[in-house]
């Protein structure tokens, strides 16, 4: 029979260093003798203090003196000498610390669900009530988004190896004993499994234990996987009245230093649906807007609704509204235009700046904004998109065409007319009509987007395009302030249009500019290198945000 | 004609205290003559670095610099030394966050808006990109949701005392010169305001200046204010689904560490609505919610949905889908049962807990809990309460009614037979149809609540009471356990069915326990004691959780 459930276990699989080996280091560390302290815990008597930890019959500080009791016994039996400042609680707390989620076993886990695989977490834990039980809460946080159940010994009343909590096992993951894979770093965890029928590995190194792995499921697992994308259904949204008649929706994770993801044309939050779990889980709060006319949130008819100077205005009432003094606002196309204003006319309510593809562009005083557009060839869908209603007809008629069509990776047929959309009297005209997939998209993601757009449509969204004059009068407000919060401008090597090229100057109007950027990278940079541009935005917001002291100070 | 409109200028009347006595300190520590820095900064010469600082033509950042040297020359040619380290830079941001809200001040703007004022804000400010720019935001946040109108020099290129900007101002406020007050700490800035016709008064200092505004205004502002409750349609309203087909609303509010408030028996998130804002205010992140069966939360009707052990599964799945690793769980009535349990099971998501009214009360093993709510005499509104549709069909009948006849003052007639609703058959039995409106709420607030309840009845909050065997049970498993994450019991003196005297043991399961007490409350406290209630938490929270190394270690 076909193995159809997978069950983990927590500290030495999925997450390491294990304890185990951390009360080895601590051994070495305090000279005690091999043993001394993993010994204690691991071998005592029935409904001895481990086991009632484990059960949850006590917590980990009514625990701790307990252990602590048994090590002084064991000393003075052994003839060891422990050290003035022993703590047992102290020790567990650091290696609780120091323990993280380990990678490459997380990945084959979703891999498997992603398969089919029923997945579980089976470990013998405890109700953490120390003061550094935050550990243990953000990795149980990070990982349950990706199993189906998480049985814990202390919330059951049952440790590996009774055989009780096996059957448990297989009554949770609705299997049985043969549809099982059971993963475990102890080997006496794996017997009653594998007397029961199911299929065991022992977990002595992580790619050994992937390489059974993949064998016995028929599955490889990737080498370098993808971040794994959020749910629509899986998330948070959120809804502020930003003013009377208009509503902001938005989708949040995470706990800490508030960060703002603005989406470009024609997008959604769902844009970011690679980056939101990423920076929640490095420990940002993550709101992921729907902009102004896209999506749940609200899209009136009248173009002036879509000026920077009023989508800036509101984007502070919706900080106002929410109580946020400050976030980090990363816009990308349209909304990098956004977030560079709003640096420039609300510094206060700005932690940081980060804008993808779009450089800070400072308006000419000189001339019209439309003649600067026009000088641009690969701008030429701009001046396309001015008259209201006729851009619309084009994108609205088949909207699955649509995004197949725009969304697509830079190395794949560039199929968009940018550069001369108004000649062609369109931007689709020389498309298929059923444009192949991309390799950056599903169907399902595809759809997604064709059921956001269908509340609203398109007019909202190029409404955006349609404030040139008013927009480049309220910027020439802005032509002698620098910005000086902490920026970031990320280039894409292959975006034609929001070209790597025109961010050279940017340095005379923000001299501390951080850069990023990424080879071999279209416009739709969020989709397209997930995993790049999430290691430049955390590595970034790490610096910048949470540890400002060792950045370079404004 | 009748004033109808009121503008408060920010430094020196709203907030205090004002940059021109931080300045005036300034030259007294660093021994500079009086007047050196605020001469540079109030005179100069017309389109010099400080109007342009005003003006939003250039940062703070970029100001700073020129100010520095202005300070550098003026002390050259005047033959006075500065020090070494002077900086611009730092005494501003000193001075900026030294600086706070004049609560007087702001109380008697909203005292005036709640009376039918338009407000407005009207400040000479900066852009302000320093590394201190957090306080202002803060601030501007703060104030933002007591003003209808904000008007920022720096925002709309004028300053006061340009007759132009009190001309806008009047534009702004839709209003006449004489049906305006202005308000100022310069004399110089209330002379155009007095010459256009406006009735003006100079702050010198807060007490005199509001004796002067009562004067005019025909309003007398009230010694010791109510906190502001939030308003329904101006907050976040967030959305998670905790498991299929259960949806959890909240509302949010606030920056920092997250709080999670959970309401009673029956009411709605919005009997926090004099907490949320003042915990937003105190930097927190503030999620109100509705608790499972109120409100836009899912109501299933099945009995065994509202289990404790479900419902504290839900909260940890509510954390886990928001990517929030730990939160502080504050509950009031049932839900001060559900927040202990909290603690109790989930201690690694617990940040902290405190319990409104609501003693821990660990369950007797030897005694079927039925039995134990048949020997409490004011618990047998409980036993009414167990027959699926004879509460729900008393309660329902008239909502208006029912909620008016719960939500009462601890001093007025106490209207519900809790301790023999059995033998009445019926809670309001004894209760006038048309009850009189209770001081702690207001019609608007009854016909919320009665709103809350048109989707989904009591059942699903009545069913909160129908698992007395099953959470027995559920917590006899903790019975072992001690409660050691920081914990807060706040009793309410005149709760006649939530005594303060059932708490009297907890220290024995909850050794560290803080407590307050609120005297004069009955069960309402959220509502009846706001000032008090919001003291005692914020002082909690920020002693537990902000400065937790101050707290008493576990």
């Amino acid at each position: 029979m076909a193995l159809r459930a997978a069950a983990f276990d927590l500290d030495g699989v999925l997450a390491l260093p294990s304890l185990a080996s951390a009360l080895r280091s601590t051994e070495e560390a305090l000279e005690l003798p091999r043993g001394f302290l993993t010994d204690i815990f691991q071998k005592e008597c029935p409904e001895g203090p481990n086991e009632q930890l484990m059960k949850g019959k006590i917590t980990f500080s009514q625990w701790a003196p307990l252990m602590e009791e048994s090590c002084r016994k064991h000393s003075k039996a052994s003839g060891t000498s422990l050290p003035e400042n022993f703590s047992i609680s102290q020790i567990f707390s650091q290696a609780m610390v120091a323990r993280s989620i380990n990678g490459p076993m997380l990945q084959a886990a979703i891999a498997l669900k992603k398969k089919g695989f029923t997945t579980c977490i089976v470990t013998n834990n405890w109700l953490d009530d120390s003061d550094k039980r935050g550990s243990l809460a953000q990795m149980m946080c990070d990982l349950s988004q990706h199993f189906d159940f998480l049985i814990e010994s202390c919330q059951v009343g049952m440790i590996k190896p009774e055989p009780q909590i096996y059957k448990f096992v297989l009554e949770t993951l609705k299997a049985k004993p043969n549809e099982v894979v059971f993963l475990d770093d102890f080997g006496t965890n794996l017997k009653p499994a594998r007397d029961m029928g199911m299929v065991t590995i022992l977990v002595r190194d992580t790619d050994t234990a992937l390489r059974e792995l993949e064998k016995v499921t028929g599955t490889q697992f990737s080498e370098a996987p993808l971040p794994v994308p959020c749910n629509p259904n899986d998330v948070s949204h959120g809804y502020v009245t930003v003013k009377p008649g208009i509503c902001l929706h938005f989708v949040e994770m995470g706990s800490g230093p508030p960060v703002c993801l603005c989406h470009g044309f024609p997008e959604s939050w769902f844009s970011w649906r690679y980056q939101i779990p990423a920076l929640a889980q490095a420990g940002f709060r993550v709101l992921a807007i729907d902009m102004k006319g896209y999506g749940n949130s609200s899209s009136p008819p009248e173009i002036e609704e879509y000026a920077m100077e009023v989508l800036c205005k509101e984007m502070v009432s919706f900080l106002d509204k929410l109580g946020i003094p400050q976030a980090v606002f990363i816009g990308h196309d349209w909304a990098g235009v956004l977030v560079w204003s709003m640096a420039l006319f609300y510094p206060e309510r700005v932690r940081a700046v980060a804008s993808l593809n779009t450089p800070f562009m400072p308006p000419n005083p000189e001339v019209p904004p439309l003649e600067v557009i026009k000088s641009i060839p690969v701008f030429n869908y701009q001046l396309y998109f001015q008259e209201p209603g006729v851009a619309e007809a084009e994108l609205e008629k088949n909207m699955s065409r649509t995004f197949k069509t725009f969304f697509r990776a830079s190395d794949e047929m560039g199929l968009l007319s940018v550069h001369k959309a108004t000649e062609m009297g369109g931007l689709l005209v020389n498309t298929p009509e059923n444009p192949s997939l991309s390799k950056i998209t599903t169907e399902e993601e595809i759809e997604f987007y064709v059921q956001q757009f269908k509340k609203s449509g398109f007019r909202g969204p190029l409404n955006w395009y349609r404030n040139t004059e008013r927009n480049w009068k309220w910027s020439c407000k802005g032509l002698g302030r620098k910005i000086l919060v902490p920026a970031l401008m990320v280039t894409a090597e292959k975006d034609i249009v929001l070209r790597p090229e025109m961010s050279k100057n940017m340095e005379n109007w923000i001299p501390h500019l951080k850069r990023g950027h990424i080879k071999d990278c279209g416009h739709w940079t969020q989709i397209e290198k997930p995993a790049e541009l999430n290691q430049i935005l955390i590595k970034w917001l790490e610096t910048e945000v949470k540890n400002p002291s060792v950045a370079s100070k404004i």
